[in-house]
């Protein structure tokens, strides 16, 4: 592990999923920029001193010269985004898979060349869009493509959160410092951190890509260097259109994300905070609540694939990202062991859907502040 | 009345809102341009026949030749919107107050000319914005004018319907005959018809106008001539921004309004399918479910004025609807009597927020179907 | 109507119910024991002074002297319950129609003797158990009636309440001063109030008979001489069992009703104040959201004629009053006239309901407040 | 780990539970009774074949005789009830401590017995009351310990499932057939089941016993040996009473747990299966939803302690699970270290709870099904 010091939220989550399945050890890490935190948290992890590195530079190396069965089987990146691209090249080229979370890079120009490292290695990247790791959203997934909403026709997504609606930036020793700094975060600020979380699970969701935006970019808060808010028209290349809101000043909301599509048949519904059910709403019978619990009969394989528990029984986002590393975990040891790989085992985001992340930071930021003749003025008359 | 014979829906909901408050009762009407039933619905409403008339023009006429105190106070309008403007006008130069559903009228010319009408005559127009009669909206826009919510930030509004998911307007016998036909319904069609009403409430509940739109206007079912689906970015006089999402064919969904307005201090968000709980979202502390009720000492005596019941006891569509006719036939009775007016009774759209509602309707179809320019390619690269 | 003056709750909801259908005026009244209150009351009503009496004995005397045609065709009395009885025997009497408020009279023996009134006069009576005439309640037993929750096997019907977490009688100026004392409200505190409401509920829904009840009636707060909590386990006539659940003392709750029957294929679960929903809770397949709306086409007649609007325009408590009202209304027209009545107009509770909900308060008090021996000790061991 | 093979449920949850906070790691078990599937079982858990075992005996004698720090820490029984009581004992005898799931025996005299032995051996033993881990529980109990609901007057608790709504005992295969026969469950069949976790709730929330309780165990589907549907009122020594409920045949319910307490100065409500709000319910003031999220400073430190992610991040079931399994593994690891033990290590519950909930048992099965006379007539008169 990379990053994750016992000073950070995700590394946390990171270990919490990736060991819940009891596919993976945590064995070695680099933990922090500053080698004292790097050695004190690998500590309170339980790791011996000598897998503790003070450098991730340190730690691939050191890995990469152990033997077979003794070393680490792949490299998980947590690090601020601009602490991506580096050690993730580095890793491939020593023959290390690599799970990193989103937006994968930096820029879209190293994500092209990430991609390209990819493919040269032939190893497995997986990026954690923990959102749509969630069972209720295979399941949507699953019944769009099976052509239960009819043909899709609208899709709405919605991510808002009001930790931003102070400039807490300003005060440090917070996730907001690196995060309004370009150089750091990238070019977007809210459409990087949490829009292209929505944008992915519209994608994800509906099988469709986007082709087209008209957006809005805001920096409602005075001051402040990249988008806090973002929101966009979408058009997909199914035929289909879209709503995508993304908000970190939307005061008092902490993550909430809600999704919707409508089809000719019906429409669906799920939203994050409540993650374990699914409405199905139709026009001439009454709304379905179909619950994730893997006693439902009536729920597909591939949702049933994903859950842990009966229903009633909720499981929520640390489960939600187990089933990336677990699939992961999966993909990688077959792989390995030169087994066949099952289609669910494949079900996790890759380097194509970090690029087209990337992408979509690029178009909404070309998009969002320039255009000023997309408005128009109210008819006085 | 004029309109709603016992084939229609609104004019049911009108007769029962005027009535419950026993300030109103029904003595004459032309319940539709069928004279026959004309005469059997002002039967099944018990009304002598010689107050059921066969043309809104023979009322009009026949009721302002009668004695002061014998004759009606005033005129309901509730016909589709090619057939506002004309008796309107002509129940004004009779000297009737008028009551009038939303849109105003056919076309922004119409809404000009009665505008000049209502100032002509010194008359008292009420527009039956309905949803921003609730008293949780009333709720909301005190809290908004006190400043509970800092500056206001970001207003998003949704207005989410699924019955126009097929073309039933080829079935005949329904409402979505006239309402797709923009001779009879005027040049929006979802955002005439539900567009207004989302749109209304920001500015009811904020106290801002809108003076820049950016907007999507869509004909998601094939063959239909008006759109079914309208969503805008919107800037406000006051500096904040906003988004307005409508749609008639969100399959499966009945009549949901959401509102949410976040401001520097907290977020507000109500729900009208549940229209009793306005939720009050801090950063530091839980959110709140204020509730209606008329014994919560909490509320602002505004949201009071407008409540029945002890908190518990659920009100609805109808006594929100009742809330305009009360408070409408309080500033008339007043007027008549000479008295003060008190700020309570005259909180009700007036023939100002129906040539806004028309102005509206212009500025989105004029935004909504041109600019493809606002269009920006998604960035391949 | 008798009580009912301006400075008391349920009147207000009695007149509006009443109006609101447009079958009914209300043109007379003597509207407080307080002949000053009575007249400006009446006045503020609009009525004339002449029909606004100081006694109900003088209204009755005066009303049924007036001519056919002139005179009232029935009386509401909405008075404390000490007041029920006797105006409506002397009503009944003079050939009047009663809608009376629950619980229908002070006493078992009242009642009983009311019920032979009104068997003697052949005259109709009407009891507000208002929560039954939700729409949601009439599909609810309409289903289960049809047998689509197979055998009903259990029953749980809550109805909690704050109002009387503090002891506020002493305070005075309010409804809990005569509740609490036994002489003006009977021998049931919560029981009376509200449990009764609760009891009825379960009662109309599965259309059986409580036979025994094990009980446990509280004086939460101390110094309080009527109980202000009262629960039970219940047994039915047609074999299935229940529990009931009701409290005035749940400090914070408004007004809190929810019913749950199981069945052997499904279960259901309503909450009152959300009561536009009825929750069918399957073992194999989703939970479906039965939604009142009169554009539902898979709701029952029944429930069909107790809606006003389309889905997703809420109705409320005050709709649910007056589907009880219109239907009493039409019930009294059509016998005047001789015609026949429809089987959904006579949904009303009546005064077998009356009585039934008075030895409902007899039961819990005797079972509430003995058998200290149905108390068993924690086995230490 | 005894039991928990790849056919189990609990068992698979209690792996991920120890696993996700990286204190604890599976190294053997004796997971069927059936050696073959023990066997897979282990080695689909990555285990070597010679820390996997054919029974239990062998298990802790030769797990026993390794080396200190080669040898397992403690033992997780995860049997049905009948196989609780042997191994536990063992396990204390060879020096092992012990997590157990609930209920922690066959019968009150092995648990009395059992907790001897603790006793005796001085070692740790945890039950796994899983609903009393969550986050909000912890939230409700600091509160009420620390005086905010005032004094506590009424405790409402619900657990209904409907799994056992019909007899699927009688198809075999499933956890049913062995919980519906005494022999191998307890005398109780819901009661023992899912009520204890109610009564456990109940207890630990307020911290107050239960000293009587009023009950009606039922067997509603006909044929079964054991309740399957339980309700009681409480006393408890605190001097508050409740009301507890609990079912099996709640046809269509998933794992339905809902708690309340109402105190003098406010009410509070949770749902298990939305597990992150709390609701405080006051009499003057909003409800208020206070959310589970590390982030939130109005949380108690208890409550903080047991959470993993921010606000709208939503943690589950699994996460309940790995609060007990984390502070039992800090307790034993401080306590082996000779460490002072901190008070929220200690927060898990006990041998202690562990006989209170076999009296529990005992205590229903004796008052639900005796006690005739506790039933009351219906006051026909």
């Amino acid at each position: 592990m990379i990053g994750g010091g016992s000073d950070a939220f995700i590394g946390a989550i990171h270990r919490r999923a990736a060991l819940m399945e009891n596919q993976i050890e945590l064995v070695c890490g680099c933990f922090s920029i500053n080698p004292e935190i790097s050695l004190s948290s690998g500590r309170s992890y339980y790791l011996p001193d000598n897998r503790i590195y003070s450098t991730w530079q340190e730690m691939i190396q050191a890995e990469a010269s152990l033997p077979q069965g003794e070393r680490m089987d792949f490299v998980t990146i947590v690090t601020p985004n601009r602490f991506h691209y580096a050690p993730a090249v580095a890793a491939l080229e020593a023959g290390f898979d690599v799970v990193i979370d989103k937006p994968m890079t930096l820029t879209l120009d190293e994500a092209l060349s990430l991609r390209e490292k990819v493919y040269q290695t032939g190893r497995t990247l997986a990026l954690t869009h923990v959102y749509s790791a969630y069972p209720a959203i295979k399941e949507a997934r699953e019944r769009i493509a099976r052509g239960e909403l009819g043909e899709v026709r609208r899709v709405f997504v919605e991510y808002s959160q009001g930790w931003l609606s102070e400039r807490i930036e300003l005060k440090g020793g917070n996730n907001a410092v690196w995060r309004n700094d370009p150089k750091q975060a990238g070019k977007g600020g809210c459409v990087g951190d949490i829009g292209t979380h929505a944008w992915h699970l519209t994608e994800y969701v509906t099988g469709a890509k986007v082709t087209e935006v008209c957006a809005d970019l805001l920096r409602v808060v005075e001051g402040r260097v990249v988008d806090d808010d973002a929101c966009a028209f979408l058009r997909y290349d199914a035929g289909f259109t879209g709503l995508l809101q993304a908000s970190q000043v939307a005061t008092g909301e902490e993550n909430n994300i809600r999704l919707r599509v409508y089809g000719s048949k019906c429409g669906i519904e799920w939203w994050q905070q409540q993650p374990n059910t699914l409405y199905i709403k139709w026009p001439d019978r009454p709304t379905e609540e179909v619950r994730v619990g893997n006693g439902h009969a009536y729920l597909s394989d591939m949702a049933r694939w994903n859950i842990r528990t009966p229903g009633g029984h909720p499981e929520g986002f640390i489960e939600a990202f187990a089933n990336i590393y677990r699939n992961f975990a999966m993909t990688v040891r077959a792989k390995a062991a030169g087994e066949e790989l099952q289609p669910e085992w494949l079900d996790f985001p890759t380097v194509e859907d970090g690029v087209r992340g990337l992408q979509f930071v690029e178009t909404m930021v070309q998009a969002g502040y320039c255009a000023e003749q997309k408005w128009h003025k109210w008819v006085e008359k």
